[in-house]
């Protein structure tokens, strides 16, 4: 990991920029007949985004004193789940999207079976990477992050929130129900890539605790952000398809709080993950910078 | 897992039952509102099938004397594994399979997006248990699996030869690359079952590539015979849907090499497979049957 500048966009963009390189090395590149699939793997993982959980797991880590390569290949894991659930979202029996990070989505580019095959692909490669003896020497460590990866993107975490999406087309959810959606959906791969650090520099359940409980506010404040982009932004301003849920008719935070109801919740959730970082002594300056920075961005 | 009886038809069905039993306990159940997520799952796992591959994690293991119930945990990821494949394998914009073991697929079943999550899931749970404590009381052994399990059905193993083998239904194939996708395809899952008794029981590297080269063969065998069924079986024998691969214009081991030399060549991988296990001195008689049992099958 590069060294981190002050202002929170410069070292965004070199975490950003490490977890690129990281992964360009991680991810295979072939000229055997199946390489139609590497080249889609690169494709669904390295095509830009702005690489919060990368982020995330980078900034805890560095509270901790973990060795940046260490942290890094955490990094690179978590972006390989995360990218591997926006290929299979974006495919026609789910979201059915065409555009992703302002280009055509991995179906689109590829085609269908091939963009099955490259999610299945990036999910199994995180876990090969984190139970890499380089990405910690205590066995007990990987073994802790793998599982912990397997909950947070499992039935009871991402895989689970995308089929609660799926339902939210047909059902009107109420508050409390798409809370729960949006926690798994996104909430806990955003917990995980923040609990990452703790776990790879074996700090206290306390620290631990404290990092979970910010990384879930920051989640559900990020997703409210996103629910707004979706409703009042432009697919120019946010490279992806907009107004999808209203489409959809489906209940988000939006829908179901207003606006302005649903912005001032997102500002409170983002405060309030700040103040689970006071535990830190100002040690996790990043992380609260990026509670403030996923409320106000506009993409 | 139960005591193994005198024949190889009685101790293939007992391991089949503790494994079910396994994935019972292990894959969720749920009043929640995203069961049908938790269903398909059990129904893509659960509906029968010769459990082939936990039958070879457990004779495995048994060689080398492992705790059972650590056995039957890496038996019942590797099953998860497999299971998902088929799941992902039989969509629509895969092999566009409408039965699967004498029933509806799961996303004729349910529907593609539930199938593509179901799939999704139960690679994940696979994971999550290998690197559950329970599986086994030393975290690099636990870490070895992981590792094993994720490079035989990654890119390199299981997803980069169900690439291959779309690939194939547009390019001939010679009989070197369809041994290098079918090696990929279904060998290093198989592999790696009968590796996973060899790092679960810690024994030496010379026995770890018995078992390795043992299954290689194996799984070629295997491969073939299945080929042999797709061209020459029915629907109501196979349980499947045939003569898939005629229709697809597909170049097997069959439509290359004849049904008479394929089988000739089943027969030969069998045998070499069993040599192989010489180095057990009579311990591994349940491999032994079970190689003989792949080339003598009717489904």
């Amino acid at each position: 990991m590069p060294s981190i500048s002050p202002t929170l966009a410069a070292a965004m963009a070199d975490a950003a920029s490490a977890v690129v390189e990281a992964l360009e090395h991680i991810l295979p590149k072939s000229d055997f007949p199946e390489q139609k699939l590497f080249d889609a793997m690169r494709y669904g993982a390295l095509g830009g985004g702005k690489r919060l959980r990368p982020f995330l797991v980078l900034s805890s880590a560095q509270i901790f004193g973990v060795n940046p390569d260490c942290a890094l290949r955490a990094a690179a894991a978590v972006e390989c789940v995360h990218c591997y659930s926006l290929v299979h979202d974006d495919l026609p029996a789910m979201d059915n999207a065409d555009l992703r990070r302002g280009k055509p989505t991995v179906h689109k580019k590829y085609d269908e079976a091939t963009a099955v095959l490259a999610g299945d692909a990036l999910l199994t490669i995180a876990f090969e990477i984190l139970s890499d003896p380089r990405t910690h020497e205590d066995p007990q460590v990987r073994c802790r992050l793998v599982t912990a990866l397997a909950k947070a993107s499992g039935v009871h975490g991402m895989v689970g929130g995308q089929m609660l999406d799926l339902i939210a087309e047909t059902t009107q959810l109420d508050i409390g129900a798409i809370t729960r959606l949006q926690r798994m959906k996104t909430g806990e791969l955003i917990a995980f890539s923040a609990e990452a650090g703790a776990i790879l520099g074996k700090t206290s359940q306390q620290q631990h605790n404290a990092l979970r409980a910010y990384a879930h506010d920051l989640g559900l404040a990020f997703q409210i952000i996103d629910d707004l982009l979706d409703a009042e932004g432009t697919e120019a301003e946010t490279g992806k398809s907009v107004g999808r849920d209203a489409k959809a008719g489906k209940a988000t935070f939006v829908t179901v709080l207003g606006a302005s109801r649903a912005r001032n919740q997102a500002k409170l959730l983002s405060e309030q993950a700040i103040q689970h970082l006071s535990v830190f002594d100002g040690r996790a300056k990043h992380l609260e910078d990026v509670a403030r920075f996923v409320v106000d961005r506009k993409s």
